[in-house]
């Protein structure tokens, strides 16, 4: 069923902005009540509790056993009912699997072939080659390597399944300790990046397909444990006692750049937009973001992106210090996405938003 | 004399907020002045110039020589001709003492009972654990140590008196020199804690008897010195020049939680708040938080709690991001004492929420 | 040309404030508009796509080819047609030279006669010793050294030109090597700072000629590549594999103080506004910062500050935890310094925040 024909049965006037109960989904009903929607979340049992405390900003909680529910006719009828538009953020695919968010009936504010790209680690480090966005040196398992590296496992997510070490040996050691206790099958798409020194930076985009307008809407820093932590315990007993760093996301910090730095935030995101028209079309809509380490001669090196909404932009649900450059009011990426629907359909232009 | 027997001599339309000029005073009289009462902070002399630069915030600043003159009667009585409700906070006890604090004949807005609790860091950790709330394995002098612990000194306020340890030798040796120098008289009350790795996080509570609700008003991470400059100096001299980190509070950082965390943050607050109704009746009232360790497994581990508003709140004095999602307007921790206690006096129900 | 002189020629019914578009020059010129004024950037080639993002905030974006274009005739007399009043932010004298920062026809908010103070290392830390707030131990050549120190080479900015040593020897042994790179010529004006053990803090205050009062109006820390990396790298690989840590300024992160440490906060402040009356008539006007240490005792180091408005308050564009104690309303620095200039204005005061 194609975008066009859903929309054709939908009551205009009456849209439902609709998400799962997670990752950044009180921002984006707390957003869409903003511009006047009807809001709906889909949760497990166990969250319902949680989420009823916020029913100033849900108007329907669809309770579900399993969260790839929403794939079936009666969720899916449900929320068609609704004249529901679905944001997808960054739990959607891991939550209900790839093959339910690829055909997911709901149309999406957003690029559904974007999760394809995302799934792939290959894929997403190629979309920021193609963009000419700089990127860490790539090893394979046969390189020598001097310098720290970050080995990325098949499927790394939410900052596990990463581990870093200082050469080709520290590397078939660990990878043979994760084969032997099952947690990886074989070395085959292990992905070997230069550990790039400089400090990290998220930069949360938003590309208005209506306006043909890319904002920078804010910039995170990941909180992460345990290394946020093991930084605080003495390096005496880094050495003595040493415990493995991981780096699973538990919160975000907010941060501003350099103000000199942003010309080049901002071509990236140009450059992003511009390399998804060719790679996931119709290219990607609305919310993005590209991780990366600054370094310390300026150089900025992405080492991922996401192309949807991050966590990153919970910090800044009554506005960012970007978003008050562009707008006279609290304008959180939640929001944005909202603001965004209500000008396609005002422009009877929904098509070029929704996917 | 009962508070019921105090507020009836009050006249409920011209009430006071009150509090001492340190910790969060700022905030708190900031929010009283948003929700339409009246203000007063008592001052020392030091401290007197700085709080004149607040006279839109305050309306009665009371300088006193000693902090403990507010047990007086004539700091009492002239409260009490304002018609005050005490605002207690962190630094309540540590500047008047806990005697002063129970004995203190103004209404406080939260719990009078807490103070000795939180005065006693095993009755501090029996309450949560009462709660069902995870915390930090406990040893006694006698146990084998084999993992970094923390070592809390007797009266471990403000991150002071704090060590951390890796060995029974090495607890033993620093407890012998702390008893040398004459910083403690035994190990007696010196309690030994896991030293739980992952990355802290504060959350603040408030719970409304009036509306039986308990909200996630915000997070912290507490900034402090010397160990959030330590971790900046290059390993190579933390080995070679070693410096013993120190833990004392000279800040906080704002934070947000990955929100699939908060259910389980909101069902912490709501197992505290039920404990505190057997173990500190009538139970908790407005702010309190729980202070805690984020393990990579994504556990939360709790090794302190406070029965008032933290100074992480000041962070958030135009609202948090999580403020926002229950309020249309600009809600700090100090605005929303303010909005109970206007609330419990249009119900008449001032008794619920004093003590 | 004297500022009386030229404001005389003014229209000051429609002012600009103009200023250099790097820095904070969006906080600039979006507290302008808040405040009622017309607008001017002067930027180069290479970011005028960006800026032209902005022109909602922007009336007048004048290009040149490079920044000390501004002393030509040409942008004066443009300037000056648009009745310009230019706020000198921390990029303008490492831009356009310390000769044309002095000479610059337009009048500046702010205390031309700071430049020359900021451009010398001993001259600043002479003058904070001179308002009597704490700074580190210097050291010279031939002092032994035991502890931490931090070693600034002449014309040291935003984070460059820095290194740490633990040792006499060490502190040779480098400025030996930068020699032998040609990065310095000779010892000569090397200051040796005692390396302060605790946290950094940044202070944002506002002096007000026209209400003679000093405001703290924020507060923050520098985010800076790559040491702020750096220390999340296991100090495993800290020690086998050594990385120069370096302080180049990518970014804020905001922070709020402990309260009862901003009474000292702002009597630094006040002494600081003080000494500069004698040292650089007619003494701070408008926005400057101290930047500190804070020790775990609890003392406050001063190791630096700024004469003008610092990067860090771009985190406040829509107010920051301490300027809604004193405004009832979203105030940034940026928007402050307008305030003042439409104060000054109103009260036929110009020339009071003018130099």
């Amino acid at each position: 069923m194609s975008v066009k024909s859903l929309i054709e049965k939908y009551d205009l006037e009456n849209l439902t902005i609709a998400t799962l109960a997670s990752h950044s989904s009180l921002q984006i009903v707390h957003g869409a009540k903003k511009e006047g929607f009807k809001t709906a979340l889909i949760t497990l049992h166990d969250r319902e509790h949680f989420y009823r405390n916020f029913e100033n900003l849900i108007d329907h909680l669809i309770v579900v056993n399993s969260w790839n529910e929403i794939c079936t006719e009666k969720v899916e009828k449900k929320l068609e009912s609704l004249n529901s538009i679905f944001v997808p953020h960054g739990s959607l695919v891991e939550y209900v699997g790839i093959k339910c968010a690829e055909s997911f009936k709901i149309p999406y504010f957003g690029t559904r072939k974007m999760f394809r790209i995302e799934a792939d680690q290959y894929k997403k480090m190629s979309l920021l080659y193609q963009a000419g966005i700089p990127i860490p040196k790539e090893y394979s398992l046969e390189d020598d390597i001097e310098k720290p590296v970050i080995v990325k496992l098949p499927g790394a997510k939410g900052g596990k399944g990463y581990f870093i070490a200082t050469s080709k040996k520290d590397i078939k050691e660990k990878l043979s300790d994760l084969k032997k206790s099952g947690i990886i099958d074989d070395e085959k798409n292990v992905i070997i990046q230069e550990y790039v020194i400089g400090t990290p930076a998220y930069f949360h985009y938003f590309y208005s397909p209506i306006k043909n307008r890319i904002e920078i809407l804010g910039a995170d820093i990941r909180y992460e444990s345990n290394i946020d932590g093991l930084k605080r315990l003495p390096s005496e007993f880094g050495i003595t006692n040493f415990i493995e760093p991981s780096f699973v996301v538990v919160g975000n910090l907010p941060m501003v750049l350099r103000e000199s730095l942003l010309p080049k935030v901002l071509d990236y995101g140009e450059r992003f937009v511009k390399a998804s028209k060719t790679e996931a079309q119709p290219g990607i809509i609305g919310p993005f973001s590209i991780e990366t380490i600054i370094r310390d001669d300026l150089e900025i090196i992405a080492f991922e992106f996401s192309g949807r909404i991050v966590a990153g932009t919970n910090l800044y649900i009554s506005g960012s210090p970007y978003s008050w450059l562009y707008f006279n009011e609290e304008m959180s990426m939640g929001r944005r996405i909202a603001r965004e629907i209500k000008m396609a359909k005002e422009n009877n232009s929904l098509e070029l938003v929704l996917t």
